[in-house]
């Protein structure tokens, strides 16, 4: 009997396949706190349990992409342990908020396959659904890799592709249960814009930027319980591609998350993820800048307190962002480029 | 509307003016445990809710210095993020202790103001308040920096100084209430000296070196939700007068903090900080040694279980501390001095 | 009166003699989740509250090998502060498991002595037990180190060597109180193989590795409260014979536990350290590879549904270990081993 675990080549995935994955976990004051640590976000929500409670929350919620990575992690054994690369996330929608002492656990359905053309790899969709201890959604998304096949010669299955929306539906967008933004306290969450100071076409340049260090990236991710070896393993990496250890896409995410707190303190929730595209990879000793464009302005029905921005949120390494690098003319990225992350957060509405 | 904040200039600032600083802050046992791996600390109180429950306080209170940190990021944004220097504290009171679960909120309020003769730059004085959930005290400090000003044609407020003392008043220096030393374990604290074993002008060599690493100030800075760039950004750095990230000096003063546990075991708590002083800045790869000398014996009133001792403390970088270095006789620090801190801890009384 | 601890030397210990070990320590959420940061175990037990109480444990433990570093940081001040070398262990037990909210000591006795034939150094045996609030044995276990003289003229004690077994007897091997593996969820830990699937003389290589970083290990060390310098001044090493800091070989220990998961997974808890030895010492940037074989399968009276393996995992630096690197004909350790380690785990039986 086999022990260990070689992970899931192209050939052993089929449509409909049900993946439970392992190591369902508990979060608490720890993770938050180290959450802290590695990106040092500002946004008084997750800070302050006062704070949250003001805002008809229980207690201070657990950052969205604190929990994003949690439920990634557990896909990675199973989906990703043989992916060349992680192509692209779509449908990405935050559902119930995670709080200390919750517990995550992930299951994922393959939802599409199709075979490259060099019959060495496939590309495989699955929708992973993470849920907590009482079976709420906490978050459920797809995404997309591209595998290798253990064996060439393994016949391919019928192509399948899922049709996935350019962005999820503005009825997806719902708020948590019980927010009430009637007292939200502009002061202590660290600016005056609110969800109408913001105009669709509008730029940001989040100013500020953040060097990577080994030991930090391989931390979060650890914490993430994410397993990828082209994170930890520079032994191995010394005679790879890039001839060092890969940073976790999703530590990227964060770091740009949290520099656009300079610019979007009052978007405290991470509401979905339309689309995102690791342009290139990032490495210790990169220095990450962002910008962010308002892509849409979205009204909720029924909600006078609260509205949600589709945004484009671009990293750059070693680069600051003052004049918004993107594509040029052919639609290539700047070469400075590593994330392009299209998603959708809350803000609150100013009051009449 | 701009939404980034690009924080203030010294011309924005004005005497009496009140900042209501961002991000109240939720600490637990996370913050706990982070302290502990950054700086190694063994003071029992902090570490064992047993031994601070035998002392008579409820649980174990957070780290004295870790408030600190926390009071004094929130102030970043608003008054040291143009900062050329951080010139001083004063005047500075520890009063309730923080438990896991307080929430900390800083407000400040501009008490001195002089242009600098160049006309491009002024020294601001700010005192500080940290409160917990209740509205108590927990911190309250004086500190002064040299900000620049976005316009140097723009008009000097007329000078004024605040009247500092030299030292926080003896009838500041207030034990924790509820705090009962008669069942102190000096076994499990580590150390036999008492109060009464300290004489005026002795000297302690603390013995021991830590290496800081960049990853470490890094996490510990964001921990603090301290957003100074001169910390983060090696690609800015990489042009600055240093070549390099500098470390924030309130990591320097943690790291001395914990190093005098060696000498220091029973001094429990920091009940004032008098003044300090950042002599140099220090960067990653630093060792950093240090040293103290007792500068006082303070009796306090109505208490025969609790004393203070006036120190000071002094950090030095790739340097060992034997010889006590400090300044020489025109008054020139030692070169290898980063740190002078003057501060005031509580220990226990021996037993009649 | 001297004030500052420069720890005991050779002819400061004597048989029977009792070593009641400072800074008591309440662990909580927040070491848990530096655990999982540090390094990325995957143990469901660990992870959840849940997966833990359907096992019959009130909520998630404590990872065994963080108890042990806590419990054996504890012993450094006073019994390896001046050791040229870590030994060994033996007679480990892993008794109560430990959960968040638990305060542990730790207190040894002096139990064997024995002067080096060059009068500088001597080997002293300890036998160290870590207690909780309610006073209930954690941990308990001998561990062996060659310590320096102060001086080399004074006189040798009787040497006294302590007799010690090559393994923890079987009946000392007792699974938690309560525990119950009726509803053992396979697929929520990760791996299909029971007790009963692994046969004595089997190999398995764990696959991955994982790169050493200098905040990693001494942010650990740290969150131990381990004082022992060679781990945390580099300026002093520079000079020292390897020219860098040592890694603390109780964080190789915990590297190689978590890449042991993969083929391992249902190992969910160390009931038993039977020897080890650091090989070699390892080093910021060495990447660890680690294999492990069954010694012996182990029966528990009166329990049909949990099992214990006696395990040797040995790690090696810079090296995969598909070949099982160990010692060769003549009984020399391959230069790439660092760590030998014999330990028994308990698993779920299969059900029948």
């Amino acid at each position: 009997m086999t022990k260990t675990d070689s992970g899931n080549f192209f050939e052993d995935f089929r449509i409909g396949q049900k993946l439970r994955h392992a190591t369902p976990r508990t979060l608490g004051e720890g993770e938050r706190a180290l959450y802290t640590a590695l990106y040092g976000p500002r946004f008084a929500v997750h800070s302050s349990d006062d704070f949250a409670r003001a805002m008809g929350l229980p207690q201070a919620p657990l950052d969205d992409l604190l929990v994003f990575h949690v439920v990634f992690g557990k896909t990675v054994p199973d989906v990703s342990l043989n992916a060349v690369a992680n192509l692209g996330y779509a449908s990405c929608v935050f559902a119930w908020p995670v709080y200390p002492g919750d517990t995550l656990s992930t299951e994922s359905e393959v939802i599409g396959l199709k075979e490259n053309s060099n019959r060495k790899t496939g590309v495989v969709y699955v929708r992973s659904r993470g849920v907590n201890q009482r079976g709420q959604d906490v978050l459920d998304y797809v995404r997309w890799v591209m595998v290798r096949k253990r064996d060439p010669e393994a016949p391919a299955p019928e192509p399948l592709l899922p049709e996935l929306p350019t962005a999820v539906a503005p009825d997806a967008i719902v708020p948590p249960v019980g927010l009430d933004l009637a007292d939200y306290d502009w002061g202590l969450a660290g600016a005056e814009a609110a969800w109408e100071d913001y105009v669709e076409g509008e730029k940001i340049d989040h100013l500020d930027g953040v060097t990577i260090e080994e030991a930090e990236h391989q931390m979060a991710t650890r914490l993430y319980q994410n397993t990828a070896k082209v994170h930890f393993d520079q032994h191995a990496a010394r005679d790879g591609h890039f001839g060092k250890r890969i940073v976790y896409g999703g530590h990227v995410i964060s770091i740009a998350r949290a520099l656009s707190f300079n610019g979007l303190a009052n978007a405290f929730r991470i509401a979905a993820i339309n689309g995102g595209r690791h342009v290139a990879p990032s490495f210790a000793a990169d220095t990450l800048y962002a910008w962010s464009e308002v892509l849409q302005r979205i009204e909720l029905p029924g909600r006078a307190d609260v509205g949600a921005l589709r945004l484009r949120t671009v990293a750059a390494k070693d680069r600051p962002c003052a004049d918004f690098p993107y594509k040029d003319a052919e639609g290539k990225y700047d070469p400075a480029v590593v994330l392009d992350l299209d998603y959708t957060v809350l803000l609150p509405r100013r009051k009449a």
